[in-house]
């Protein structure tokens, strides 16, 4: 089997924002099985208009086509005012119609201990998209206020140490899923 | 007292959204002492971005300056895949650290009966950004399915009698809060 390509979304536009410096980090500590991207481009889609999906603009596109090629997804997303952010929801209701969204494997990170609401919010609309939560690679990691630096993680052994057991649960999640998969027919995945 | 002005906001950008068309429907049915405004420009918001905070966009000045005049807000939105529109969510986000949002009476209006997970997600927001949630005038009108058109809303009487209801509430808590504020000095708004 060769690497699994993940494409790992920040919900943060802010250049210094810890979970784009999550994202980052993960695609540094990643296992030679697991070949992480970044995701740089939420920035620039257009805000949702379902009047425009006869014929999305190409950031649309793009987004879909990337999340499509990918084998699942990391999300690592701020909570704003106790909710999702609306960066990453406007990403996400641009994938509520794209069939290659369904069943896709989403790993969901929160990177602020205290913060639940917008986790929650964030599950429940993944689910109702029909992307298949693993929660085995679904982790909360104290990175506010401790490691806000990419370098920061990826030297602080315990961080580092649970970014890559959240990968290893990710890719080993992915595998069996791999294997099982003739075995269901019609899993949409 | 001179009319107080509401500012009405939409959470879908699609021309013919219904909620859009409860947002103008309102305007009209409106009594004599309340003037009420669409808000229309939601959709040229850029994508929020902390690190623009100290020079914001002047498409969000401008939002912040219609939300800083207006006496109350109403605000009608979708629900998109269980979650707060992505539109109306990048909306709030730049209202966050926006001091006249304090305080702010709003009238949360859910068209889709059957919706639940968003109007609540959304009520926590605005709870968590001290707005006063006018429970009063915030209503569930079955919308979806039925009067899709702000001229049916206006020609359907048990519609229309709601909607009147609704805004007759909001007036009303606003003349009560607006006789007892210099009982509580400290009170945001």
């Amino acid at each position: 089997m060769g690497a699994m390509h993940i494409l790992a979304v920040a919900g943060s536009l802010r250049a210094d924002s810890i979970n784009a410096a999550f994202c980052r980090a993960a695609a540094r500590l990643a296992p030679p099985d697991l070949s992480i991207r970044v995701q740089r481009t939420l920035g620039s889609l257009p805000l949702f208009n379902a009047d425009l999906e006869s014929a999305p603009p190409h950031e649309v596109t793009a987004l879909r086509e990337a999340v499509g090629a990918a084998d699942a997804l990391i999300i690592a997303s701020p909570e704003y005012a106790h909710g999702v952010s609306g960066v990453l929801k406007n990403a996400l209701d641009w994938l509520v119609s794209y069939e290659g969204f369904v069943g896709k494997p989403v790993a969901v990170i929160n990177t602020s201990p205290r913060a639940h609401h917008a986790y929650d919010s964030l599950l429940e609309v993944l689910r109702t998209m029909s992307a298949t939560v693993v929660h085995q690679a679904s982790i909360t990691v104290p990175l506010l206020g401790s490691c806000p630096t990419e370098a920061e993680m990826i030297t602080t052994a315990a961080i580092a140490q649970q970014i890559r057991g959240a990968l290893l649960a990710l890719g080993s999640a992915l595998q069996s899923r791999s294997m099982v998969r003739p075995i269901f027919p019609m899993d949409p995945a």
